[in-house]
Protein backbone atom coordinates (compact mmCIF):
# COMPACT_ATOMS: atom_id res chain seq x y z
CA UNK A 1 0.00 0.00 0.00
CA UNK A 2 1.41 3.36 -1.13
CA UNK A 3 2.26 5.46 1.49
CA UNK A 4 0.09 9.23 1.32
CA UNK A 5 2.07 12.28 -0.21
CA UNK A 6 2.23 15.41 2.16
CA UNK A 7 1.63 18.39 -0.56
CA UNK A 8 2.93 21.77 1.46
CA UNK A 9 2.22 24.79 -0.47
CA UNK A 10 1.91 29.16 -0.21
CA UNK A 11 -0.48 30.25 -2.57
CA UNK A 12 2.12 33.27 -2.87
CA UNK A 13 4.83 30.88 -3.82
CA UNK A 14 5.74 30.69 -7.26
CA UNK A 15 7.28 27.12 -7.72
CA UNK A 16 4.22 25.78 -6.04
CA UNK A 17 1.96 26.55 -8.34
CA UNK A 18 4.00 24.07 -11.14
CA UNK A 19 3.17 21.46 -8.73
CA UNK A 20 -0.16 22.64 -7.67
CA UNK A 21 -1.16 22.51 -11.08
CA UNK A 22 -0.47 18.68 -11.54
CA UNK A 23 0.16 16.93 -8.17
CA UNK A 24 -3.64 15.88 -7.97
CA UNK A 25 -3.56 14.15 -11.21
CA UNK A 26 0.45 13.21 -10.71
CA UNK A 27 -0.78 11.59 -7.50
CA UNK A 28 -3.86 9.67 -9.01
CA UNK A 29 -1.70 8.25 -11.97
CA UNK A 30 0.75 6.83 -9.04
CA UNK A 31 -2.11 5.33 -7.45
CA UNK A 32 -0.81 7.50 -4.46
CA UNK A 33 -3.44 9.39 -1.51
CA UNK A 34 -2.98 12.94 -1.50
CA UNK A 35 -2.94 15.14 1.47
CA UNK A 36 -3.39 18.78 1.05
CA UNK A 37 -1.28 20.96 3.50
CA UNK A 38 -1.92 24.84 2.76
CA UNK A 39 0.67 27.15 5.26
CA UNK A 40 2.46 30.32 5.51
CA UNK A 41 5.87 30.71 4.32
CA UNK A 42 6.16 33.81 5.89
CA UNK A 43 6.95 32.99 9.55
CA UNK A 44 8.88 30.03 7.99
CA UNK A 45 11.49 32.21 5.97
CA UNK A 46 11.27 34.68 9.82
CA UNK A 47 12.42 32.06 11.43
CA UNK A 48 15.64 31.90 9.16
CA UNK A 49 16.04 35.25 9.52
CA UNK A 50 14.38 36.62 6.32
CA UNK A 51 11.92 39.16 6.40
CA UNK A 52 11.09 38.22 2.55
CA UNK A 53 10.86 36.03 -0.16
CA UNK A 54 14.63 35.40 -0.80
CA UNK A 55 13.98 36.24 -4.69
CA UNK A 56 13.70 39.42 -3.27
CA UNK A 57 16.42 39.33 -0.80
CA UNK A 58 18.83 38.41 -3.84
CA UNK A 59 17.68 40.22 -6.82
CA UNK A 60 19.22 38.53 -9.51
CA UNK A 61 18.34 35.08 -8.24
CA UNK A 62 14.63 36.59 -8.10
CA UNK A 63 15.17 38.10 -11.65
CA UNK A 64 15.92 34.28 -13.35
CA UNK A 65 12.99 32.87 -11.46
CA UNK A 66 10.84 34.68 -13.39
CA UNK A 67 12.63 33.86 -16.47
CA UNK A 68 12.75 30.30 -15.43
CA UNK A 69 9.23 30.30 -13.98
CA UNK A 70 7.85 31.18 -18.25
CA UNK A 71 10.22 28.23 -19.46
CA UNK A 72 9.42 25.81 -16.57
CA UNK A 73 5.12 26.36 -17.50
CA UNK A 74 5.89 26.74 -20.98
CA UNK A 75 7.47 22.99 -20.82
CA UNK A 76 4.91 22.06 -18.54
CA UNK A 77 1.84 23.48 -21.18
CA UNK A 78 0.46 25.95 -18.35
CA UNK A 79 -0.48 29.57 -19.10
CA UNK A 80 1.83 32.07 -17.08
CA UNK A 81 1.63 36.24 -16.49
CA UNK A 82 3.99 37.49 -14.10
CA UNK A 83 2.30 38.62 -11.43
CA UNK A 84 2.63 42.83 -11.13
CA UNK A 85 2.91 42.11 -7.13
CA UNK A 86 5.26 39.33 -5.53
CA UNK A 87 4.72 38.32 -3.52
CA UNK A 88 1.09 38.33 -2.22
CA UNK A 89 -0.63 37.74 0.86
CA UNK A 90 -2.32 34.75 0.99
CA UNK A 91 -3.75 34.41 4.47
CA UNK A 92 -7.32 33.97 3.37
CA UNK A 93 -7.03 31.56 0.86
CA UNK A 94 -4.47 29.83 3.20
CA UNK A 95 -6.82 29.67 5.60
CA UNK A 96 -9.95 28.57 3.23
CA UNK A 97 -7.94 25.75 2.07
CA UNK A 98 -6.78 24.79 5.58
CA UNK A 99 -10.54 24.51 6.76
CA UNK A 100 -11.62 22.53 4.02
CA UNK A 101 -8.86 20.19 3.24
CA UNK A 102 -10.43 17.32 3.30
CA UNK A 103 -13.33 18.71 1.25
CA UNK A 104 -14.11 17.25 -2.70
CA UNK A 105 -13.49 21.07 -4.37
CA UNK A 106 -10.03 21.61 -2.26
CA UNK A 107 -8.29 20.69 -5.43
CA UNK A 108 -10.47 22.92 -7.85
CA UNK A 109 -9.86 25.55 -5.20
CA UNK A 110 -6.11 25.29 -5.16
CA UNK A 111 -5.62 25.15 -8.73
CA UNK A 112 -7.47 28.37 -9.23
CA UNK A 113 -5.92 30.44 -7.00
CA UNK A 114 -2.57 29.98 -8.20
CA UNK A 115 -4.24 30.22 -11.86
CA UNK A 116 -5.62 33.21 -10.52
CA UNK A 117 -2.20 34.66 -9.25
CA UNK A 118 -0.16 33.61 -11.76
CA UNK A 119 -2.25 33.43 -15.06
CA UNK A 120 -4.19 35.93 -14.47
CA UNK A 121 -2.26 38.38 -12.32
CA UNK A 122 -5.62 39.13 -10.29
CA UNK A 123 -5.35 39.91 -6.43
CA UNK A 124 -5.39 36.93 -4.10
CA UNK A 125 -4.64 39.18 -1.11
CA UNK A 126 -7.84 40.87 -1.92
CA UNK A 127 -10.82 39.35 0.10
CA UNK A 128 -13.51 39.69 -2.68
CA UNK A 129 -10.85 37.74 -5.35
CA UNK A 130 -11.23 34.47 -3.12
CA UNK A 131 -14.82 34.97 -2.53
CA UNK A 132 -14.91 35.12 -6.30
CA UNK A 133 -12.70 32.12 -7.04
CA UNK A 134 -14.72 29.56 -4.56
CA UNK A 135 -18.11 31.19 -6.26
CA UNK A 136 -16.80 30.29 -9.59
CA UNK A 137 -15.42 26.61 -7.97
CA UNK A 138 -19.44 26.12 -7.68
CA UNK A 139 -19.49 26.28 -3.60
CA UNK A 140 -21.06 29.13 -1.63
CA UNK A 141 -18.27 31.50 -0.43
CA UNK A 142 -20.00 32.85 2.41
CA UNK A 143 -19.81 29.53 4.30
CA UNK A 144 -16.56 28.89 3.28
CA UNK A 145 -15.14 31.85 4.38
CA UNK A 146 -16.98 31.79 7.48
CA UNK A 147 -16.17 28.72 8.70
CA UNK A 148 -11.99 29.82 7.68
CA UNK A 149 -12.22 33.00 9.61
CA UNK A 150 -13.97 31.22 12.29
CA UNK A 151 -11.23 30.43 15.47
CA UNK A 152 -11.09 27.03 14.31
CA UNK A 153 -10.42 27.63 10.90
CA UNK A 154 -7.80 30.62 11.93
CA UNK A 155 -6.23 27.70 14.55
CA UNK A 156 -5.64 25.06 11.58
CA UNK A 157 -3.34 26.82 9.34
CA UNK A 158 -1.65 28.54 12.47
CA UNK A 159 -0.83 24.56 13.85
CA UNK A 160 -0.27 23.75 9.92
CA UNK A 161 2.28 26.83 9.79
CA UNK A 162 3.99 25.18 12.91
CA UNK A 163 3.90 22.06 11.96
CA UNK A 164 6.12 22.79 8.74
CA UNK A 165 8.48 24.24 10.78
CA UNK A 166 8.57 21.40 13.09
CA UNK A 167 9.13 19.11 10.41
CA UNK A 168 12.14 20.62 8.44
CA UNK A 169 9.88 22.32 5.96
CA UNK A 170 11.54 25.60 4.73
CA UNK A 171 10.32 26.76 1.51
CA UNK A 172 7.47 25.56 -0.70
CA UNK A 173 6.63 23.60 -2.36
CA UNK A 174 7.52 20.79 -0.21
CA UNK A 175 6.59 17.30 0.09
CA UNK A 176 6.27 14.60 3.08
CA UNK A 177 6.37 11.05 2.37
CA UNK A 178 6.56 8.71 5.33
CA UNK A 179 8.69 11.00 7.19
CA UNK A 180 11.27 12.06 4.17
CA UNK A 181 11.21 15.68 3.02
CA UNK A 182 11.25 16.66 -0.50
CA UNK A 183 12.03 20.00 -1.77
CA UNK A 184 11.13 21.90 -4.72
CA UNK A 185 8.72 21.13 -7.61
CA UNK A 186 11.92 20.01 -9.14
CA UNK A 187 11.02 16.93 -6.75
CA UNK A 188 7.80 16.06 -7.29
CA UNK A 189 8.53 12.61 -9.19
CA UNK A 190 10.91 11.54 -6.37
CA UNK A 191 8.33 12.11 -3.32
CA UNK A 192 5.76 9.86 -5.54
CA UNK A 193 8.70 7.70 -6.27
CA UNK A 194 9.33 7.23 -2.92
CA UNK A 195 5.71 7.14 -1.60
CA UNK A 196 5.28 4.16 -3.80
CA UNK A 197 8.29 2.38 -2.64
CA UNK A 198 7.37 3.47 1.51
CA UNK B 1 24.65 24.01 -35.94
CA UNK B 2 24.11 24.11 -32.19
CA UNK B 3 24.85 26.60 -30.20
CA UNK B 4 28.01 26.09 -27.35
CA UNK B 5 27.34 25.11 -23.95
CA UNK B 6 28.81 27.16 -21.33
CA UNK B 7 29.32 25.39 -18.35
CA UNK B 8 29.91 27.47 -15.25
CA UNK B 9 31.29 25.53 -11.76
CA UNK B 10 32.85 25.72 -8.67
CA UNK B 11 34.41 22.65 -7.56
CA UNK B 12 33.09 23.68 -3.71
CA UNK B 13 29.73 23.56 -5.23
CA UNK B 14 27.87 20.30 -4.46
CA UNK B 15 25.28 20.46 -7.09
CA UNK B 16 27.80 21.26 -9.44
CA UNK B 17 29.36 17.98 -8.59
CA UNK B 18 26.31 16.06 -10.29
CA UNK B 19 26.21 18.21 -13.46
CA UNK B 20 30.18 18.04 -13.86
CA UNK B 21 29.89 14.31 -13.65
CA UNK B 22 27.59 14.32 -16.68
CA UNK B 23 27.73 16.96 -18.91
CA UNK B 24 30.67 16.06 -21.50
CA UNK B 25 29.18 13.22 -22.16
CA UNK B 26 25.69 14.21 -22.42
CA UNK B 27 26.56 17.01 -24.62
CA UNK B 28 28.39 14.59 -27.08
CA UNK B 29 25.35 12.07 -26.93
CA UNK B 30 23.10 15.89 -27.79
CA UNK B 31 25.89 17.11 -30.89
CA UNK B 32 26.28 20.35 -28.57
CA UNK B 33 30.04 21.85 -28.24
CA UNK B 34 31.30 22.30 -24.45
CA UNK B 35 33.23 25.49 -23.19
CA UNK B 36 34.17 24.59 -19.85
CA UNK B 37 33.72 28.13 -17.28
CA UNK B 38 35.43 27.15 -13.58
CA UNK B 39 34.69 30.63 -11.56
CA UNK B 40 34.58 31.07 -7.64
CA UNK B 41 31.40 31.56 -6.11
CA UNK B 42 32.82 33.37 -3.09
CA UNK B 43 32.64 36.81 -4.83
CA UNK B 44 29.82 35.99 -6.53
CA UNK B 45 28.05 35.86 -3.24
CA UNK B 46 29.84 38.74 -1.61
CA UNK B 47 28.10 40.49 -4.24
CA UNK B 48 24.83 39.07 -3.09
CA UNK B 49 25.86 39.77 0.36
CA UNK B 50 26.45 36.70 1.35
CA UNK B 51 29.71 35.71 3.33
CA UNK B 52 29.37 31.61 2.82
CA UNK B 53 27.49 29.23 1.30
CA UNK B 54 23.79 29.54 1.78
CA UNK B 55 23.71 26.34 2.89
CA UNK B 56 25.52 27.46 5.60
CA UNK B 57 23.42 30.44 6.10
CA UNK B 58 20.45 28.72 5.88
CA UNK B 59 21.13 25.91 8.33
CA UNK B 60 17.80 23.98 8.19
CA UNK B 61 18.41 24.16 3.83
CA UNK B 62 21.81 22.68 4.15
CA UNK B 63 20.65 19.45 6.29
CA UNK B 64 18.27 19.06 3.89
CA UNK B 65 20.54 19.70 0.83
CA UNK B 66 22.95 17.23 2.16
CA UNK B 67 19.95 14.21 2.14
CA UNK B 68 18.84 15.80 -1.15
CA UNK B 69 22.57 15.02 -2.69
CA UNK B 70 22.84 11.75 -1.66
CA UNK B 71 19.12 10.72 -3.33
CA UNK B 72 20.68 12.33 -6.38
CA UNK B 73 23.65 10.82 -6.34
CA UNK B 74 22.01 7.38 -5.82
CA UNK B 75 19.63 8.31 -9.07
CA UNK B 76 22.26 9.44 -11.34
CA UNK B 77 24.18 6.06 -9.90
CA UNK B 78 27.18 8.65 -8.85
CA UNK B 79 29.51 7.85 -6.15
CA UNK B 80 28.63 10.15 -3.05
CA UNK B 81 30.14 11.08 0.43
CA UNK B 82 29.13 13.77 2.55
CA UNK B 83 32.57 15.71 3.15
CA UNK B 84 34.05 16.22 6.11
CA UNK B 85 34.39 20.03 5.70
CA UNK B 86 32.20 22.74 3.67
CA UNK B 87 32.61 24.63 1.37
CA UNK B 88 36.01 23.86 0.56
CA UNK B 89 38.72 26.28 -0.56
CA UNK B 90 38.82 25.80 -4.20
CA UNK B 91 41.37 28.30 -5.37
CA UNK B 92 43.95 26.39 -7.17
CA UNK B 93 41.51 23.71 -8.65
CA UNK B 94 39.78 26.75 -10.54
CA UNK B 95 42.68 28.42 -11.36
CA UNK B 96 44.06 25.01 -13.14
CA UNK B 97 41.27 24.12 -14.79
CA UNK B 98 41.33 28.40 -15.93
CA UNK B 99 44.37 28.11 -17.22
CA UNK B 100 44.05 24.57 -18.73
CA UNK B 101 40.08 25.21 -19.97
CA UNK B 102 41.00 24.02 -23.57
CA UNK B 103 43.35 21.37 -22.89
CA UNK B 104 42.11 17.79 -23.98
CA UNK B 105 42.52 16.65 -20.06
CA UNK B 106 40.24 19.64 -18.81
CA UNK B 107 36.95 17.39 -18.52
CA UNK B 108 38.94 14.93 -16.68
CA UNK B 109 40.45 16.80 -14.45
CA UNK B 110 37.68 18.58 -13.81
CA UNK B 111 35.40 15.49 -13.12
CA UNK B 112 38.41 13.94 -10.73
CA UNK B 113 38.45 17.08 -8.45
CA UNK B 114 34.31 16.50 -7.82
CA UNK B 115 34.96 12.86 -7.39
CA UNK B 116 37.58 13.51 -4.39
CA UNK B 117 35.59 16.38 -2.49
CA UNK B 118 32.18 14.61 -3.05
CA UNK B 119 33.00 11.34 -3.24
CA UNK B 120 36.76 10.37 -1.50
CA UNK B 121 36.36 13.43 0.93
CA UNK B 122 39.89 14.03 0.30
CA UNK B 123 40.93 17.86 0.89
CA UNK B 124 41.03 19.71 -2.69
CA UNK B 125 41.69 22.90 -0.54
CA UNK B 126 45.34 21.05 0.26
CA UNK B 127 48.08 22.09 -2.69
CA UNK B 128 49.03 18.65 -2.76
CA UNK B 129 46.22 16.96 -3.31
CA UNK B 130 45.62 18.84 -6.71
CA UNK B 131 49.07 17.97 -8.13
CA UNK B 132 47.97 14.15 -6.78
CA UNK B 133 45.26 14.56 -8.82
CA UNK B 134 46.76 15.85 -11.97
CA UNK B 135 49.19 13.27 -11.74
CA UNK B 136 46.67 10.76 -11.11
CA UNK B 137 45.12 11.98 -14.95
CA UNK B 138 48.47 11.16 -16.40
CA UNK B 139 49.20 15.30 -16.55
CA UNK B 140 52.49 16.74 -15.21
CA UNK B 141 51.79 18.38 -12.07
CA UNK B 142 54.46 21.17 -12.14
CA UNK B 143 53.92 22.41 -15.23
CA UNK B 144 50.29 22.49 -14.95
CA UNK B 145 50.41 24.24 -11.73
CA UNK B 146 53.05 26.43 -12.85
CA UNK B 147 51.13 27.41 -15.49
CA UNK B 148 47.92 28.30 -13.34
CA UNK B 149 50.08 29.91 -11.07
CA UNK B 150 51.60 32.45 -13.04
CA UNK B 151 50.16 35.57 -13.69
CA UNK B 152 48.09 34.70 -16.75
CA UNK B 153 46.91 31.86 -14.47
CA UNK B 154 46.00 33.81 -12.06
CA UNK B 155 44.38 36.93 -14.34
CA UNK B 156 42.27 34.23 -16.11
CA UNK B 157 39.86 32.85 -13.53
CA UNK B 158 39.79 36.23 -12.34
CA UNK B 159 38.33 37.57 -15.44
CA UNK B 160 35.98 34.46 -15.36
CA UNK B 161 34.30 35.46 -11.87
CA UNK B 162 34.36 39.21 -13.58
CA UNK B 163 32.44 37.53 -16.57
CA UNK B 164 30.26 35.23 -14.55
CA UNK B 165 28.50 38.30 -12.59
CA UNK B 166 28.37 40.44 -15.16
CA UNK B 167 26.57 38.07 -17.09
CA UNK B 168 24.10 37.43 -14.43
CA UNK B 169 25.60 34.06 -12.84
CA UNK B 170 24.92 34.11 -9.42
CA UNK B 171 24.71 30.48 -8.21
CA UNK B 172 26.87 27.16 -9.52
CA UNK B 173 26.45 25.46 -11.72
CA UNK B 174 24.85 27.27 -14.09
CA UNK B 175 24.83 26.82 -18.30
CA UNK B 176 25.00 29.82 -20.89
CA UNK B 177 23.84 29.19 -24.37
CA UNK B 178 23.31 32.04 -26.74
CA UNK B 179 22.99 34.44 -23.97
CA UNK B 180 20.09 32.09 -22.08
CA UNK B 181 21.11 31.86 -18.07
CA UNK B 182 20.14 28.15 -17.01
CA UNK B 183 20.49 27.45 -13.13
CA UNK B 184 21.42 24.32 -11.39
CA UNK B 185 21.85 20.59 -12.23
CA UNK B 186 18.19 20.05 -12.31
CA UNK B 187 18.20 22.98 -15.62
CA UNK B 188 20.84 20.74 -17.58
CA UNK B 189 18.28 19.51 -20.13
CA UNK B 190 16.45 22.82 -20.78
CA UNK B 191 19.76 24.04 -21.75
CA UNK B 192 20.77 21.13 -23.74
CA UNK B 193 17.47 21.59 -25.56
CA UNK B 194 18.31 25.65 -26.02
CA UNK B 195 21.21 24.63 -27.38
CA UNK B 196 19.86 22.63 -30.15
CA UNK B 197 17.25 24.71 -30.63
CA UNK B 198 19.04 28.04 -30.85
Amino acid sequence: MAKPVEFWFEFASTYSYLAAARVEAACADAGVPLVWRPFLLGPVFAAQGMTTSPFNMFPVKGAYMWTDMARCCADLGLPFRKPGSFPRGSLLAARVAAAHAEAPWVGAFVRAVYHANFAEDRDIADDAVIAAIIDEIGVDPDAAVAAATAPAGKAALRAATEDAMARGIFGAPSFLVDGALFWGNDRMQQALAHARAA
